[in-house]
């Protein structure tokens, strides 16, 4: 292994800077986008060799003895620990919840891990772990096991949290990305690019009139209200880091379909498309931290929406494109004037951090 | 909660220096010791709420259907990354394989989540990849499941890895700390305090005339090997951070039985006495990466040590000592000179960041 990853074009388009051939590890790296999908591909997979089962995605499933697990784990970083609508315990113990929701399955126990700087007040660390204990309350996991590590002054941020999951996925239960199907109706779950912005704006000091607050939050219980409204959901995914654009992107090519969306059908709220405008952000791209974007059979999606609305998760769902058999593995906008855009996949993260 | 968390004697003993009453974290808070200890019982617990389940131990089990998970986690953040006789990525499989097995399972999946730092180079994470790949397949297990975050070069420091685990308790299988019993043996599978001295002689750019390595190493095949002996096995721990000194306290606490080794039957290899006397350390409280040490009844304890002498990780087991009904929770050594010493629980790691 030379450590230098091969250079990939991201449609075509090749990255104006020298990163991509970069021997060493840059922020994009972490974004969840290009960069974050060829380190795995590139780097982890082949070392990992057939010690890897599958494709070392968000969230595995085992069969054991007839029951079907859900496994999955995250690490959370994210810089201030906290800000408007949460903290990095709440991102913790959400993430993880998610990341086993989108594959269908009920969450049941987490492991929390701690990497602690030296020096950090014990009162941050309490204030942390209650933040924790209440989003574990409100998700229904319970949490079972953990460690604690610290590391001298020098190394760590404060305080880094591991969470790891482990869920249970019904029986019959059959979502996967690869399901989408041209025909497929696109459903967000509500407003997209909040919680990016909430974290930027507060580390950043700025002001947008109004407070933009992290949207962190469980979407199992969304979840479960899709899948008994007897809706044939085929997709799911939470577009955090690199934002809705990436988890479409991802489900494009996964399928095999393409993606149109209608850009005016997009909900970014007023401070999120101001502060997006303000600092040369593609709101598709900022990261959510509970929402969910959803593929479901095209004549199922009024059902779907409806079983939606009703719970206090997807209250603002709607509609917001289509899978087609044209541009398989791609993403385009139809604009307002009549135009398109082509929603990459972004390379790595335009704000750093943030979960 | 005030941050402070309250000062706790160790048998009696009062910790000279104000780290104890300090509101901040300190490296003692991750060295496995009285001090981890403390910050579970009297931060994390209480913070958690009923949130948490069980006492947050190194494995917790879960019943699903009649299936018996077990449920481990583990951050590594030892430094230098590199280190005789393995890396951070052989301690991050074989730990988590290891707080497994330690409750007999058989485990079988590990997720892995990266942090890295901004900077580190490609090929050194490939190295670490690598050698995960290989300790995962030495092991028997498979890697299902990841996540990477970057952390700017102010944050972090290289590469922290955590890995969860999932495995499978056979049925019939009864192996807890709190069933070690007055007249049980106690063994240790073999040499101790290796992993630790040779971490620091690396970090120290000590020499000791002959090289120490680490004894990093799966121990699931020993404990399936000791379970299909048919000995009546109560405990099992893998003297990782803060030792057998550790360990043994641990299990003394929870079964409320007095521990008496042996001095002179501890298995000290020459360079890693050496080492200690020469840095002040006692080597029942140096970490051990490939060791584990077991509470088992007395009259099965000849038949348990052919067991594990014929299994490559414990060809040099050895009976250490004996559980007896006086003073419980306490571990007590005879000495050489017909004396004897308390050995008490470490108040933090002598040697920090050698996991």
């Amino acid at each position: 292994m030379t450590g230098a990853l091969e250079r990939v074009d991201v449609e075509g388009w090749t990255c104006p800077v020298p990163l991509r051939d970069s021997p060493y590890v840059v922020m994009g790296h972490g974004g969840g986008g290009a960069m974050s999908a060829e380190l795995v591909e590139h780097l982890f997979l082949p070392a990992f060799g057939d010690a890897a089962a599958g494709d070392l995605g968000d969230c595995a499933e085992l069969r054991l003895d007839g029951v079907r697990l859900a496994f999955s784990t995250d690490s959370f970083v994210v810089k201030p620990m906290f800000f408007p609508g949460g903290s990095i315990g709440d991102l913790a113990v959400n993430g993880t919840v998610n990341d086993l929701a989108m594959s269908g399955a009920v969450p049941l126990v987490l492991s929390t891990a701690f990497i602690l700087q030296e020096g950090t007040a014990l009162a941050e660390i309490g204030r942390i772990a209650q933040a924790m204990g209440a989003a574990a309350r409100a998700a229904g996991v319970r949490l079972v096991t953990g460690d604690t590590k610290v590391v001298d002054s020098g190394g760590g941020d404060g305080v880094y949290v591991n969470t790891a999951g482990i869920g249970v996925v019904p029986s019959g239960v059959r979502i996967a990305a690869s399901r989408a199907r041209p025909g497929d109706a696109v459903l967000v779950s509500g407003d997209i690019g909040v919680h990016g912005i909430a974290v930027t704006s507060c580390r950043e000091g700025l002001e947008f009139g109004t407070e933009v607050r992290s949207d962190t939050a469980p979407l199992h219980g969304l979840v479960a209200a899709m899948i008994a409204s007897g809706a044939d959901l085929h997709a799911l995914r939470d577009p955090t880091r690199g934002g809705v654009a990436a988890s479409l992107n991802e489900i494009a090519k996964a399928a095999g379909v393409g993606v149109e969306l209608v850009e005016r059908e997009l909900p970014i709220p007023p401070p999120v498309r101001d502060a997006c405008g303000l600092l040369g952000l593609d709101p598709l791209q900022v990261a959510n931290e509970g929402k969910l974007v959803a593929m479901v059979a095209g004549e199922d999606a009024d059902r779907l929406l409806a079983a939606m609305r009703a719970h206090p998760e997807g209250r603002a769902a709607r509609r917001i494109g289509t899978c087609v058999p044209e541009h398989p593995g791609m993403v385009v906008a139809r604009t307002a004037l009549g135009g398109s855009r082509v929603i990459g996949m972004p390379l790595g993260e335009q704000l750093p951090r943030i979960c």
